[in-house]
């Protein structure tokens, strides 16, 4: 009979399921959740339970939110001129760190994959559409990342717009601030090349 | 007015809070729990609740069991003339994993360390004393690490015993299988010439 502890094996399994969470990441954690104080322990599982139940998509933007409408959207001194577009909700959180932006965001919830099975109408396209439609906005920058799925994806909804009279603009793509040239991919310091401007 | 969904911000800090998770892996852990099925999410919470409830110290070598007694203390087929004496239930899982050692374990649950307030009366030295104490062990292995502290708990534990009759060993410390000796610091190298044996 070999060492087995079923519940804390049960335990250190559900760890080792997230992402990045590796064997030695995974038994740390349950351990840490082990020693927790009881009432911390109780916090962590209600506040997993309560987002799951409270958090849902904004009607809008389709950004993740426990209101009808997320704050971004609901908030009136956002430009509603400008749309960025994005892949998920983490990049909303990113982009809004650099406290620079002042538009309002449409999340796709994925991008277009063929590879993945993933097409135009599993994402929230039509949605997007239906805001455009509404005549207010200007500008709908496209803010996907910089892979084969996201220049794709990108490529597709643009040709949706422009017939509808909307700038459409791409995030620049380059060197990283503060990040060394030599160490730059080719493909990076091709774009850069490409994408650069007049000082 | 910024960026704000409260139940998804508290869900993050959650995850923040657990040893070795940064923004971003607790930002990616938290979108995880929100997108995994309802069942599963539910599967994660009630693992942690139930194992808090049902894991306690083994009430002989103060390991970690759902049961009165552990695994390893139940089963007739180890030895119980060796116990190997270690500071944590991970120890015991390492220790295990080489699938070697047929002897038991005594769990201390911590180290003997002045600077952070931990004197032996904390650990469960009283424990190992009173299974001493029953005649049957002959060898007494500290395990535990080659730190400061562990040196000195492995120093203070053998002083108690040696009067008792019971053979205490330490671990063998050196280069590690598989490294390379030119990235061995000099500690690891000096115990390793130290602990050097004929061949």
């Amino acid at each position: 009979m070999g060492y087995r502890v079923v519940p804390l094996t049960k335990l250190i399994e559900q760890f080792e399921r997230l992402p990045g969470i590796g064997k030695k990441s995974a038994q740390r954690l349950a351990f840490h959740l082990l020693n927790m104080p009881q009432e911390k322990a109780k916090d962590f599982t209600d506040t997993i339970l309560y987002a799951r139940e409270h958090i849902h998509r904004c009607a809008r933007c389709q950004n993740l939110t426990d209101q009808p409408l997320c704050p971004i959207c609901d908030d009136p001194n956002r430009d509603d001129s400008t749309i960025c577009v994005v892949e998920n909700p983490q990049d909303v959180i990113a982009i809004e760190r650099t406290r620079d932006y002042k538009g309002k965001y449409h999340v796709l919830h994925g991008l277009i994959s063929p590879m993945d099975g993933v097409g135009p109408d599993q994402l929230y396209i039509k949605e997007l559409l239906g805001i455009i439609g509404e005549g207010r906005v200007q500008e709908v920058i496209m803010a996907t990342d910089p892979t084969a799925e996201g220049e794709a994806t990108a490529m597709y909804i643009s040709r949706l717009l422009k017939p509808l009279g909307v700038k459409v603009t791409r995030l620049a793509f380059g060197i990283p601030i503060g990040s060394n040239l030599e160490y730059a991919d080719e493909v990076t310091l091709n774009r850069a090349m490409q994408g650069r401007s007049e000082i």
